[in-house]
């Protein structure tokens, strides 16, 4: 994401002074109530969705996610960074390729 | 989001030959369930959370984010965008200003 | 659910003096916790999921619900037929049937 | 709950020929998407929530557990009491009592 729609996130709560309510449990409680507003665009029908909806639920999800790596001074390419060295240990190609299986049954 | 970490998370499901898995509705859920051990993070106690599975839960919530950025073609920034061109409307700040209200009870 | 299987949860919660962290709020983070683990067991395939884990995830959902019903002195009866005599008026079976539309666009 | 409570909840889908729609992954989808309508009753404030509210959601989360036992042909009590069993034994009331810690760092 390009810095002017992060500083775009941050001014629209700072002017709103909403971050008083953006303690980091609230924030991951308001990342799964939207992850589920998107997950509902898929509730009956896995395949005919509406793109539009889609869109502006997943943007819903990526904008508390910004608002939490700043509250909690987090960058993300660095906490993905990290998280993607343990994917590819636990998840060796040779061992994970074509399977969906969790890494304790491979 | 920088773009060599972007090509990392897409390299990683290439050469495991994830993508068949990588339906836009498996992803929603796959946002969920992440989203949710984050929240797992915060589940008895919201103050005194361990920093370090707050970052490495919120790094798998971005990198199923950035699969279904990618399995859908869209671009970050232009639906955060337009998702804020919307937020901005139905939270103005003299009205929104300080209250935590959903914008139909404002 | 049978009283005494009801009574066997409620005892589980006063014996480890549990109640003091069953607030409302941190119940339905459980509630929304547990559906995602029983979510998990259809995440990359919906067909052949493994039934042992997902009786055991049900069935942890199933206790927070009985654990918040407690909590807030309700009747899981009383609460599911009130939401039932609004979904009867919400989905008419002439306008609803054989279709999995959202109330709002039938 | 009572027997003719769940009939109720029966009729509801067999009426509206929604049976189709029920497949076990759905179910799993709509136990989470209602769990965390659920859990937005608590996102910014946790003591002052709607107490209607939190009836109509957990009902619709209660709903969506009957249909899932219903769709599997499974016994409420029967999965509660067979995960109490494990839940006793991972959490012996004199390592957990007053402790909310999960089973592995008790």
């Amino acid at each position: 994401m390009k810095k002017e729609t992060i500083k775009r996130i941050r001014d629209f709560t700072i002017d709103r002074d909403w971050d008083q309510f953006h303690s980091p449990a609230n924030l991951a409680k308001s990342i799964s109530i939207e992850a589920n507003e998107l997950l509902e665009c898929f509730q009956w029908d896995e395949e005919h969705y509406n793109l539009e909806e889609v869109k502006e639920e997943l943007a819903d999800v990526l904008v508390y996610c910004v608002d939490m790596l700043d509250k909690l001074g987090l960058d993300a390419d660095e906490i993905v960074n990290a998280k993607m060295d343990k994917n590819e240990k636990k998840y060796p190609v040779e061992k994970a390729k074509g399977k969906a299986d969790k890494y304790n049954k491979l």
